[in-house]
């Protein structure tokens, strides 16, 4: 198995009806874990393909309620596993390492309110668990949508075609999300695949929380799947005002977004869409 | 919103193309959390579709090593909600009542091995990070697949048809995962629907669990979707020596499959199918 960061070539074989199969090579979506932590201190291991690592680790955290402002990081580091009772992080130079554990380390003041984690809200026995007690803690850390701006219809027909082409890894493996961040014209931002739908969304975060563009309000967010909860609340976390599917919502999904002031639409498939919260420019 | 249990029915505004939409009733996944206690301690909370509660409690337990036998199990309460102080677990009877806290009370003398909660070994600093390493610490939980049965591949080209029937929730919503269970010569056994792909295949494992059919040697997982390395985890850990997937598998899902003497198919669609792993009898 050859790879490349996030792809990788297999060899299979491949059944096309009839007769023995042949030996082919084919390409797969890398999944491989990531190890976050913010001063040393471990806050989460994920499942991710390789590559924008920093914007994986920015907006998962930024999603978290953990880094505000782009000036809260002072550097993003690997750390190496060499040493006898740990690892020791050093200094690994901003080239995307083939090395597994990132430790964010913050500007001097910057104060870290680790009950915002709201990973550990949903992994611990304390939490409300029933679902509107959840959605309104979650809620509660984030501010609501305010803004009137909406999209127009036309501009989100084009927006499945406009993520599809930026698609490269998808194409090759079949196996990786994408999720794209749109300007309120329809042009393509950024776009970031990954074996996790939650990751490719941290990763457009990420990115746009390195440029300064923040929040993100004026934009649309498009998802390659389907709408979770989590996915609504790392979008209002990031201050989207409007996220697109080409699948389906789950019911938690329309319920946070109608709580949030959140935009929500699925089944986008061209000029063909359902509008489950908020109401379109004509 | 009103709901039956696995599908919630939701007031949007659907486009067609032209004109200002029309407003329809849709029906949508529920996805709701349940947190999951053994013995009063919480283990894991996971986004769910309400229903087979306790086969998806059992399943998580067995896959991640908690649980190895039916009568490891007295019995599964839901727990009410209603004390100062934290919720008391209640006799809730075995109707899928609607709460989301499920306690799982463990016959006299059987001890729990926390520390083969792999969950926590994903998400504590001190697992083994790098790919290999991560795959080994699994891999070291669980038996390796040693049977020598091979599935043929006119019976794995007819399993796709025969999950889809099966997939009523998802006709409905297009927005659910499934998990099928077939027996050598390619009949159903056991077929459940979820949000979640890992829910969806715990069901799949606790119903075997309770139906004291265990380990699953000689049988086939099918699942909807794409396959992860958490996917083939759990599998192995239920003793399925065959995967197939309908999308495309993760180079990570290859290495265990590989690494653990499973088979893995993937793009099953008929006739035309990958395997990446094992080989497939005539």
């Amino acid at each position: 198995m050859s790879r490349n960061q996030a792809i990788s070539v297999v060899g299979l074989t491949r059944h096309d009806g009839a007769g023995a199969g042949a030996l082919v090579d084919d390409a797969l979506a890398v999944e491989e874990p990531m190890e976050i932590r913010v001063g040393g201190r471990s806050v989460a291991v994920v499942m991710r393909t390789p590559g924008h690592d920093r914007e994986l680790a920015a907006g998962f955290l930024v999603t978290e309620g953990i880094l505000r402002r782009r000036e809260d990081v002072l550097d993003m580091v690997y750390c190496a596993m060499k040493r006898e009772g740990g690892p020791a992080c050093h200094e690994a130079g901003h080239g995307e390492a083939r090395e597994n554990i990132l430790d964010v380390l913050l500007a001097p003041g910057v104060a870290v309110d680790w009950s915002r984690l709201t990973r550990n809200v949903f992994t611990s026995s304390s939490c409300g668990i029933c679902s509107k007690a959840s959605i309104e803690a979650v809620r509660g850390q984030f501010p609501a949508i305010t803004e009137t701006w909406r999209p127009m219809r036309a501009v989100l027909a084009t927006l499945p075609e406009r993520l599809r082409v930026a698609q490269a890894g998808f194409a090759a493996t079949g196996g990786l999300h994408a999720s794209g961040l749109f300007a309120s014209g329809g042009e393509l931002i950024v776009a970031r695949e990954d074996v996790g739908r939650h990751n490719a969304l941290d990763k457009v975060v990420g990115h746009e929380f390195f440029a300064e563009r923040w929040p993100l309000g004026g934009r649309i967010l498009l998802v390659s799947g389907r709408v979770s909860f989590e996915i609504m609340q790392k979008a209002l976390a990031a201050g989207v005002p409007w996220v697109a599917a080409i699948s389906a919502p789950t019911s938690a999904a329309v319920e946070f977004a109608r709580a949030s002031g959140q935009g929500l639409v699925g089944f986008l498939r061209g000029e063909r869409m359902n509008v489950y919260a908020g109401t379109l420019a004509e």
